[in-house]
């Protein structure tokens, strides 16, 4: 195997990709909150550093309305197809704070795992991927493939400015197929490739009741609530069987096929060994459906965070005059992202109690569900890497999370995309104590190198 | 009259009211708050020496669990009666802050009103009392009663424990009636005495699915939601009339007799000019029953907090862990709410969804219900008080909020309250940007004045 040098090239530099990635993970780029908007900067520029410093050409920082989308590329293989390797610098924001065991954004070595927000998603995964470019040239003067990089800083607040981005640079993006990693292997030791993705939609609904808080004794059982308003609506929502509520939203839902329930029974799942990982006694799954099903090829709806009223210790008897609750739909299939938002909107403004105004807030932009076939070479050649670092056959999966870029590269660019599994779905993405193990990492590394190898062997 | 004296003191001496007033307004004391614990002390220690500077006697701080207790009396009248007066020096906390258009700590005058926390609940109507004493003491030398002064700093955290002190002090206290003003007139320009206060029950419920925060991509749809879970318990505790749904709720609750129902009809109350106060283009009243009979004669339920998720600004799409809200219950007649605490506690239990574990907190102290006999001669010596003050007939009225100690005193001590309101319903007690205009200040203490000396003619 030609892949052999660089390898060898990870395993001698393991520390120095270690402490490179580290330095990354000091940066906290969040993107949704405005005070951080200098450290997404300064990400941005980090990482095109990374680049340049790993042999990748024309590095450019192109700014956008709000966070700059970085990329690169090397494009030496006339004979050999053009991957475009997609991720994001961007991360989720770190509360609720006071339960990280570490700093979070002070990556710290425990028991083996890496333990840093932004660590698994998705910072330490497009790392590796860069990475394993860097030890492709370092150690024998090329690549096998054509690879062009484009990294945003958006994708945790759903990608604004990326689509437009894709719109007008589309000569600088023209490749055969696309790679991301932005999506959990299936388990431990257990290497997937992801062939589909959930869409997703998000709202935030404002509640108001009086013009100012009131007390609760003197206008109890007279003034409208807020709170108890967006407990309705957030009721209502959803039936008995956990089946979402809002008119026609199932329309654009295909049937599950029994081939495809077959094959989803035949993975290696249990249900009971999940609700023990999350710790819980019962899971909300819709009916008839199983828990793997429900993840990966049914819509949902999840209230994502509420508040309202006195919520600091001890007892403050008042009636707010407002609260308010941020509302996330996760969609499959042909569900449309602005048709549904539409429909929800319309549908949670009917179920308002009288007494109450609600205002809904729906620019957070949105994404589309989007499936690449398992027979793609790209899946293939993604499932022999994956076999031959982990010693192990890789499955094919679905993924119950958004990336939105996936479905707007098909229909901007016509390419289909690869979602290649590095981390773990036990890593706490999104939650506390984000984690990515040494393990994953060294492991994530020599997949990309293997993986660049094989595409490469591809004929253009 | 006799009063003239103490009245002309008052008006020389208006600007030196409002500067004590406003000493006591920039302490906050915040009772629910440990961080606020020295605070809350400090608040004691200036009342005592307030009540040291105006002739009161015997004035002691008295150390409880969690904050002291100021007593104070003048007895030298030995034919007339003996009148506790009630207040409380401790505020609610001034959150949500930002919404306050001046510091809460800091009192300030904007058109006629006095702004800060804790002027109308319940420094500026305990001060109007005991500066009504020192304007007899000085201007006559001698107060037409006896009174002793209890003035606690818990209140506003159900007074858990003022009921102690009182059993362990029954006869520092004994008295022929009690006085307090810690509720509004029935508006501007309608004076009234309040003979029924509502009871206070009050909860903190915690929800926990699993054991750390989820991404809700990859678990949205089989993840139990405790958002969601306390949306369905709170929106399952009201029926579609606004009846409490907690099993035995109403068997203690009087039915209004048509005689009760054709007085509160003929009180000067517009439900058009309430809506209007409040802003709302509908009241959330229990089906049958008008807004008047809601507020005073009717038990309520209403949520005063809930947090749960990611509430900052921006989407994250994350299933919490863990969310909370605080509920409190508004009681009337023979409602006990250590038996309607217990079955709501239990109901709340039933109802939580599978895959969800509750944890409720219920020692926030509470309040029974209380009533005083509209003939009671303290009733008609604050009626005539209040005529000769703002020159109109002073009506009856019920209140809606809750007093623990009124129902407190008649089982221990045996007496009766009358209850004087001296701000007004606008006053925003409880919510930012609380006030008492100038003029009910002045009224309050002239009021008084009038009171001490109406009630020191009923024969002891």
């Amino acid at each position: 195997m030609t892949s052999i040098a660089p390898l060898d090239w990870l395993k001698s530099n393991s520390e120095e990709s270690l402490n490179e990635l580290k330095e990354l993970l000091r940066i906290p780029s969040v993107s949704t909150q405005p005070a951080r908007k200098k450290d997404v900067q300064r990400c941005a520029e980090s990482v095109s550093q990374l680049l340049t410093r790993f042999g990748l050409e024309k590095v450019t920082i192109h700014p956008t309305k709000l966070h700059p989308v970085v990329t690169a590329e090397w494009c030496h293989q006339p004979n050999a197809p053009t991957i475009l390797l997609y991720g994001h610098y961007d991360v989720q924001p770190e509360t609720p704070v006071e339960l990280w065991n570490t700093p979070p954004f002070e990556p710290t070595i425990i028991g083996g795992q890496i333990i840093a927000r932004g660590v698994s998603d998705n910072k330490g995964m497009i790392f590796a991927h860069i990475k394993a470019i860097q030890a492709w040239l370092e150690s024998t003067g090329s690549l096998p493939v054509n690879v062009k990089v484009i990294i945003e800083g958006e994708e945790e607040i759903g990608s604004p400015n990326l689509i437009p981005f894709v719109e007008a640079n589309q000569k600088l993006l023209e490749a055969d197929m696309c790679l991301i990693s932005d999506n959990p292997m299936f388990a431990k030791d257990t290497p997937s490739v992801c062939t589909s993705l959930r869409g997703l939609g998000y709202m935030e609904i404002e509640a108001t009741g009086a013009n100012s808080d009131l007390h609760s004794g003197q206008h109890g059982g007279t003034a409208p609530n807020p709170i108890h308003a967006l407990a309705s609506i957030l009721t209502q929502l959803k039936d008995q069987n956990n089946r979402i509520t809002i008119p026609g939203f199932y329309d654009n839902v295909a049937r599950l096929s029994s081939a495809q329930k077959k094959a989803f029974s035949q993975l290696p799942y249990s249900t009971d060994k999940y609700k023990e990982q999350l710790g819980v006694s019962d899971l909300w799954c819709e009916t008839d459906y199983s828990p793997l099903e429900c993840m990966w090829t049914r819509p949902t709806l999840d209230c994502n965070g509420i508040f309202g009223g006195y919520t600091d210790e001890g007892a403050k008897t008042v009636i707010p005059a407002k609260a308010s609750m941020k509302v996330s739909m996760r969609l499959v299939d042909d569900q449309d992202p602005v048709t549904i938002m539409k429909e929800a909107k319309s549908y949670i403004h009917k179920l308002c109690p009288s007494g109450i105004t609600l205002s809904i807030q729906d620019d957070f932009g949105y994404s589309n569900p989007a499936s690449t076939d398992p027979a793609h070479p790209a899946v293939q050649a993604a499932l022999k890497a994956l076999k031959d670092t982990f010693g192990k056959n890789a499955l094919l999966q679905g993924e119950g999370g958004s990336i939105p870029i996936v479905s707007e590269l098909k229909r901007i660019l016509g390419i289909d995309t690869v979602l290649i599994g590095m981390n773990l779905p036990e890593d706490k993405i999104h939650a506390p104590n984000e984690q990515l193990s040494l393990d994953n990492f060294q492991k994530g590394m020599e997949t990309s190198v293997r993986f660049w190898e094989n595409i490469g062997m591809i004929p253009d």
